[in-house]
């Protein structure tokens, strides 16, 4: 670190994620003297713009991690999995949005707003630890963000969750793929499937992932195994169906759970309201709810259509929108690097 | 009814369901000697074509359903509001897919695969009965056709679906509407939402109809009570959330059931191939599932992604797609007259 700010890395630059990550810096105070954009090889040289200096972009190779105070992972499983200890060995902080390290025991996987403690005991135990940082899947992200405050509360006793995910959640590809698809439905072409596995264009797609013995998605059970690790309730008994849907940003969720106490809609609502990133849009009457046109690009996770479940005792529902590649990549890996920075000072 | 066949009446006709009822009877062997088609009156005398002969359209008027053997309502809840009592009055027999009589207790809400005895009984207490049926919401229909052979074998305890619902479920209009703000997006103009209350383009809509006090949409609640009534199970606790979602044809949901006894999967398998109505398209390993590209146009409820509730003793959950337009209004709807033609024989 010098004294304008921090060396940045950012695996992934050009990416769905790493290009919000820039979007996400130009409008937050994260201190940064110096930036190294990786890419594939062949966007070697790419200038990346940030605060209004050009960063020509990097290919990943041994050593490329000297001087780094913080690098971003947003790249695949396959490039974390070979590169993130590439980038400790340097001595940076490791901010992993890959799944490769998310449910190892010894490592801290974070949504500053709800389990922000883990960061500040990490840097507690200073030189001794292990300066990486997972962010979880963006699925998980919004859906902890809303759960919190109601487990504090009142106890959680199940929770069951369908999904509606954007095709961004898939990259940038599949986002060209979605718009591809339509222009062809629109002038009577083939419409192809290349980067998702069926046509997503006027379709759901019910597999996010490859499927287990069980017939669960590899998505599911991040959604499960994820929450229950960030919320800190190894026993969380949560159901999840995640779908793909034709929907260019933010995911939204449709959330069910039963609490384990009595509630007031009206303390819910309050306790939503003053939850930190969350962001109520609840007035029915007036057509106000959360939805991915008016979410994208935002900051927030979006509750509404809060209501009791009619078929519970203490059964609670609504539904989540929030923008996946921002609260629920770029914006928390941001989110995770400025708390440590603050620690760190 | 002459030696060739009924003469029917579809009100409606030139609608996204009436259009579908052409395409259905055509296909179907049900005797028709003539055809009544109603549209309003800016359609008046447009030809509708069914079976070789072309039919024009009239317009609703105090005597229009003389001689008529069968009225097919397919049109809003003010029409059939006004008018089916003036088809009942002719002598004809209705099938009335509006939502106004559905929950009347003396009128019969009909899936002929799930609950057909009431037809029979209907059909059987003769002169004395009002010869009104009426189809369900296309929600409930595809949900009742994969709850109902749970429910007999295994007993229901609890439900609970979010749904993914096609714009064609608010009619053709709405289809339209999608496919001109998927091109203003395509080309940089203005997004404008005239049928439906938001843009749907790339877009999720959690609201279908109208919001209640405790924040349930009449959607949701007809889910609910329609289910209650034609499962036979006036407290079955459902709980619902319906979304509309970018997709032009069919209907999907995600179901979550908590059932009674306990079971093996293989046995549910077995129980929903054999259900009729209901077609299992469940092979994950080879990316086989229910999708609305391949279900639309066809007759069965589709049922897959079939697995243990992780989060309940005896839940089981699964994903249902159904094509709305076909199954989910003009097929029950014919398929409820064949029960009554064959059993008047």
């Amino acid at each position: 670190m010098t004294a304008d700010g921090f060396k940045i890395a950012i695996v992934g630059a050009t990416g769905a994620v790493g290009r919000e990550m820039i979007a996400v810096l130009e409008s937050r105070p994260f201190p940064i003297s110096n930036c190294v954009p990786f890419a594939s090889p062949r966007s070697r040289g790419k200038p990346i713009s940030l605060r209004g200096k050009s960063y020509a972009c990097h290919v990943l190779e041994p050593g490329c991690f000297r001087g780094v105070d913080f690098a971003f992972f947003d790249a695949s499983d396959e490039v974390s999995r070979e590169w993130v200890s590439e980038a400790l060995s340097a001595g940076a902080w490791v901010v992993d949005n890959s799944g490769v390290h998310r449910m190892d025991p010894e490592t801290e996987l974070s949504v500053p707003e709800v389990n922000g403690q883990g960061l500040d005991r990490l840097v507690a135990a200073g030189a001794g630890a292990r300066k990486l940082v997972a962010g979880p899947n963006c699925t998980t992200v919004q859906l902890v963000a809303a759960l919190k405050p109601l487990s504090d509360r009142y106890g959680l006793k199940r929770v069951s969750v369908s999904t509606y995910q954007s095709v961004s959640g898939a990259g940038a590809a599949a986002m060209e793929e979605l718009r591809a698809q339509l222009k062809s439905e629109a002038t009577g072409g083939q419409v192809e499937a290349k980067v998702l596995k069926h046509p997503i264009a006027f379709n759901l797609i019910p597999q996010i992932g490859s499927f287990d013995a069980e017939g669960h998605t590899s998505e599911e059970k991040k959604v499960i195994e994820e929450t229950r690790k960030i919320l800190g309730l190894p026993r969380l008994p949560i159901a999840c169906t995640a779908v793909r849907v034709p929907t260019l940003a933010c995911h939204a969720e449709s959330v069910s759970v039963e609490l384990e106490k009595a509630f007031d809609l009206p303390d819910v609502r309050a306790l939503l309201s003053n939850a930190p990133g969350v962001q109520l849009e609840d007035d029915p009457a007036q057509g106000r709810y959360p939805m991915n046109r008016d979410c994208a690009g935002r900051d927030p996770v979006y509750v509404g259509r809060l209501r009791r479940d009619p078929s519970l005792d203490h059964g609670l529902q609504f539904w989540v929108v929030s923008d996946n590649l921002r609260k629920g990549a770029a914006l928390n890996a941001i989110q995770i690097a400025e708390r440590i920075a603050l620690l760190l000072r």
